[in-house]
């Protein structure tokens, strides 16, 4: 027999693997470095990442990563005995990404993703593997960078029914609007000057389209909502109609332009929509200038709850997928939904019609008489009531284009697509006109 | 042998003692029931109140209390054998409730609280009888009503090195002074109307003076630094001083006047503040009006995290109550400041005197010869660089008093404390001058 006590049993490391070294895997290496005395008190447990995987391996990264196999098989990587959990951050809606996904979850391991399009296609089923295999499935970092909103609406606001939820959730579409806004120029030049700098891919589609945006706020909607994530469900029209001037008469009305995802679930029924909306100064969002990202989620008993912080970058995502790898290493990371998948309810899909509220409807139009009336009357006939309508002007100083712009006073939204029915292929209208809901205050 | 599968053994139900049947408690009485498919869902298991108690029994208070137990003997409340959790909602940072707080941990039940006093000034000892009777101890509500603020910086930014938490701590000094901006009103009538209106307690000092918002900010400050809380430490001082003319001048220089805490970490050495200060109209912080709480933490990888919602309330406390009972219900509850009670820093305290920044400051003065010569020369002869200087005029109609404001060159703190030290006792000052400090943008 020793006199001396026996040492306590050591906790075990949690064993990592990480699948792909662009920015965000870089990133979370690099915070793993930086922050290891921190993130292994928090855990509770040693931390070590045992393998990565990248398209190439002798590639200079600034990174040690002496202490980590090399695997070039993403599958091998996902299945290797000495690993708990799988960061993903391959990228890709389908193909590597899911396929390392399904594979990790399948071996009964961890996986934690940035990856909001495979989450917002595939979440459900990846969900229902995670379960039925008894392993943590985590995406923090999927919404809103590093922002923990999923963390905030899924057990922060866990007591409440949630009524809506409203975001800026694309940085690249609120750093084009707000700068729209604080030049006065208009999209292309902004949007340029932004792929320019790099703040806007070569092909921006992705997030000036409002996919997503639409992505994540399908990923918001089932968690908030304890919904099955439904993606198609989510109806989207993004930022390129948006002109200097429209932003211009918002301001004097009162509000600014951001593109908002908005969802809400009335008698279990959901509505999706990322739109550019009329935001009034008085709301939260209308002050979330640049990248940054901001979520506000209503619930009954907590009111408004506002989100807000970096949506994207190296660091803020690292914070979030560290924050996911912290929960796993103490056994507290719960369904990834916020229940069960079997009690997630297939939500039926809204008919926006029936939606009550204000719009701004702005037309271009040819500078002739009569215009107006013709408008107007489309308006009255199809049971539009008109706020304010202020005439703009010349759009150009060539042409005959003139805009008009009117706010609507609340209505069901089936009026205002019936008036625009109305005025289909009319002559006076030069270009299809611009509907942009006013946010409630 | 019987053909069909035995039922599944039914998850067992977390009991529930409720002390103090005020605002907070009817408050989650109210949500347990409103929300309860809700609650249980994401709980996992059924919520029971088995007992409750309150200082009259009888009191009719618009909820059905007939399946709960009346307990009048709160000890005996806290240590029921058929009880799992219990809510403290009694207040006090001593007396009944601490004793309350003590017995249910020292029997191993959970605490949950909305306390701030109480655990800012006994939180280090709860969690140590908490973790050494393997009970959790909870208390979101205690900071910021419903904002899930204690989590997002506990577990979403748990991965970050926190450089620095600034708040909007306290609903009442903002409306205050959010109000006072709007009307141009000042502080007297103001809080007048504020207690009229029942925003403000009839002794209003602990919201006013800062001193509530220093129990959030200590708390705070433990959780995001991982220190032993250390509420002696915080300096405080309220919003008793500010003038609509600091205010309105204020608004001139590009600033709104807030009731801020500031807690900031650098070298091992804390400094936590409540203050009065200047907020850039860019910062997150300047559109915080009316009773709104809002949190902005800064963490190394995560960048700026702001948090924001209603600061007070039976439903958004209910809401942060009720989410530390699904936190329990499932088993995640985690250390409530973060890390367990042995491994929390006892930190130093900075000094402030060398804190560099830039200050308002606002003297009141005779209206004579030489007075700001004397104080531009204890500016000079302290090493303090004046940006910009304002004489406002008389500061009433019938008296001889005119305010003269500055604003500060980025300097040592401890430069202007010299200044003013060395202006003490003039007979140029008709009264103490204001500091405000400008916060960074």
């Amino acid at each position: 027999m020793s006199d001396t006590a026996p040492a306590p049993p050591a906790t075990p490391p949690l064993r990592i693997a990480l699948a792909g070294l662009g920015t965000v895997g870089v990133g979370v290496l690099r915070l793993i470095e930086t922050n290891r005395a921190i993130v292994e008190a928090r855990a509770g447990r040693p931390i070590e990442v045992v393998a990565v995987s990248a398209r190439e391996a002798g590639r200079q990264r600034g990174i040690d990563l002496a202490a980590s196999d090399f695997v070039s098989d993403l599958t091998a990587l996902a299945r290797r005995g000495d690993v708990d959990v799988v960061i993903e951050a391959v990228g890709g809606a389908e193909g590597a990404a899911l396929a390392l996904a399904e594979a990790a979850l399948g071996a009964g391991k961890g996986l934690i993703t940035a990856n909001k399009a495979m989450i917002a296609h595939h979440g459900l089923r990846l969900a229902q593997l995670a379960e039925a295999h008894g392993a943590p499935l985590a995406f923090e970092a999927a919404v809103a960078g590093g922002i923990p909103v999923v963390k905030g609406l899924r057990e922060g606001a866990a007591a409440n029914a949630i009524e809506r939820i409203t975001g800026i959730l694309n940085g690249t579409s609120n750093y084009i609007l707000s700068t729209m806004e604080a030049t006065g120029a208009d999209f292309a030049e902004v949007l340029a000057e932004a792929q320019a700098k790099g703040y806007a891919e070569a092909d921006p589609s992705f997030d000036i389209d409002g996919i997503d945006a639409a992505h994540k706020l399908a990923i918001l909607a089932a968690i908030g909502f304890g919904a099955r994530i439904d993606f198609a469900a989510v109806s989207t029209s993004g930022i390129r109609e948006v002109r200097a001037a429209d932003i211009a008469q918002a301001r004097v009305l009162g509000f600014v332009i951001r593109l908002v995802g908005v969802a809400d679930c009335r008698e279990g029924k959901l509505l999706q929509r990322v739109r550019p909306c009329l935001v009034p100064t008085s709301h939260p969002l209308a002050h979330v200038t640049g990248a940054t990202n901001a979520v506000v989620a209503e619930g009954n008993f907590s009111g408004r709850l506002l989100f807000q912080g970096a949506g994207a970058g190296a660091g803020p995502t690292a914070s979030a997928i560290v924050a996911d790898l912290i929960d796993i290493a103490r056994g507290t990371a719960g369904a990834p939904f916020s229940l069960p998948a079997g009690a997630l309810a297939p939500m039926a899909r809204a008919d926006p019609g029936h939606r009550v509220g204000r719009d701004y409807i702005r037309f271009t139009v040819a500078d002739r008489t009569g215009v107006l009336a013709e408008i107007t009357a489309a308006m009255r006939d199809a049971g539009v009531s008109i706020e304010s309508l202020i005439q703009h002007g010349r759009a150009s100083e060539d042409g005959g284009e003139v805009l008009v712009a009117m706010v609507t006073h609340e209505g069901p939204e089936r009026c205002v697509t019936r008036a625009l029915e109305l005025l289909e292929g009319s002559a006076s209208l030069t270009a299809a006109p611009l509907v942009l809901p006013i946010l409630r205050d």
